[in-house]
């Protein structure tokens, strides 16, 4: 049986410990992480999961695994640029949001139009209907209830 | 030489007058309108274009014509789904939102991530770093201006 | 109401002049004429287009009009590379292939998946259950006679 | 260090009991088993890898996880429709077709485009410039030995 799956977006170096530490409870719980495939929060989060023994999964943007970061056991290569954020949001049972710009508003959007949860980890983008957490266990714990309440 | 073109994004019945007199105005300055191709906002804007001479062209996310409004002077059929969203935002000089809901997000947050121009007419989403207008006149100008500015 | 659109897909320098003989006539005959927006067959069956007073549209593959040809009246930006190839077969109600490598294979086989008719011009892909036309006359005769005929 | 990824492409369920022996033997090998997630080649491409202990990827063309098999260990959700072919061409080191209309056809020509080995398992389209192969075993070892050939 498919392990549950979390796509962890976001982006900014300053944002990389609290990512690595979703990816890490989100591995603890068995959770398969997915992300966009490249670096700062994606690699951390990657790295978090695969530190207790979780899965990983990267969804790139390019044609190639070129930017891939090194903590992914499995690439999927889109092709597709930006549009694959369409794909990092829906492949995600839940979404959590740590740091990031335009590309990670993107995916709360495309997330919240497929009816994924999504919650926010603070600081971070403040969206009117987003749920949002103060620790990366809050952040993890809200996520894994919504998707638990939905199913 | 090709007009400039400006996407005009949205959603939701009760915005449908303003982004008909966006769309107006539009025409008017000899601006091509490009929208997403389906109905509300984006017919709206589309007939109001229309009635003032203008040239409009959809960009729509099914296999085929289907569900593209009657204010379209060309159809571009993506296939694509929800991920048409970035080439609605990736194809105007500048974007205009009216009104609208989570696909409406994720074009304004593509249409930054892309560096174009991007105007809310109020009362739409409150983004931070996104540009907002009170009346349509407004939101046009400023669109336009801040093409031309870039230019 | 919305003329015809025709895609013209296809690459190589040699076949430039069938390629622009194909756009002249889909000008003359009122079809806006389709393309990847791009050089060589993209360009030359655009170029024909206008010297027929027809209209052209240029589907991209890229985040900006980067590459673009000149011969293009509307520029549609998808940003999403090779997958825009889905969109360009999509968007004619026929398509008609004049020369043409791997991307212009994965056309034909799109605009075949979704029913579009297809006709290569000669020399060109042989491909199982694809029309073939000697010249670009018989190419487009086809081509407009299979649309009528499926209308 | 991530296995070796081979896509595993096709249609129709004459064609599955040769689609599962090649998911098995790939499976066999350590490689993972890519394919578009859904029915028949696909499904059979993915049972077969699991037999064999393998790894499973599905790149589904929906929004959802609907029409995906229950062979696959992680599923991604593009939202983007016949546009996935390409990330199911781009994602694998190899590709391998058995049997398979238009969108295989497609994909075959996204591979070659993108500069991945293809082989098509006779019978099943012929594409000049394509590998062709008679057995499932000469198929898996001119797609491994092709990867291999290019590293």
């Amino acid at each position: 049986m498919r392990g549950l799956q979390v796509s962890v977006i976001g982006s900014g170096p300053e944002h990389e410990g609290r990512a690595e530490t979703v990816g890490r409870l989100l591995g603890e719980r068995g959770c398969v992480v997915v992300t966009g495939g490249r670096g700062e929060v994606m690699a951390a989060a990657a790295r978090g999961a695969k530190a207790a023994g979780g899965t990983t999964i990267g969804i790139l943007p390019g044609e190639s695994r070129a930017g891939a970061n090194e903590w992914l056991d499995h690439v999927v290569v889109t092709g597709i640029g930006h549009a694959r954020n369409l794909a990092v949001a829906a492949s995600g049972d839940a979404v959590i949001a740590v740091g990031g710009s335009w590309g990670t508003l993107a995916e709360i959007a495309f997330a919240k139009l497929l009816g994924r949860p999504v919650v926010v980890l603070e600081p971070g983008w403040e969206v009117e209907g987003v749920a949002r957490a103060a620790t990366p266990e809050e952040a993890v714990e809200l996520a894994l209830s919504r998707v638990r309440a939905g199913a």
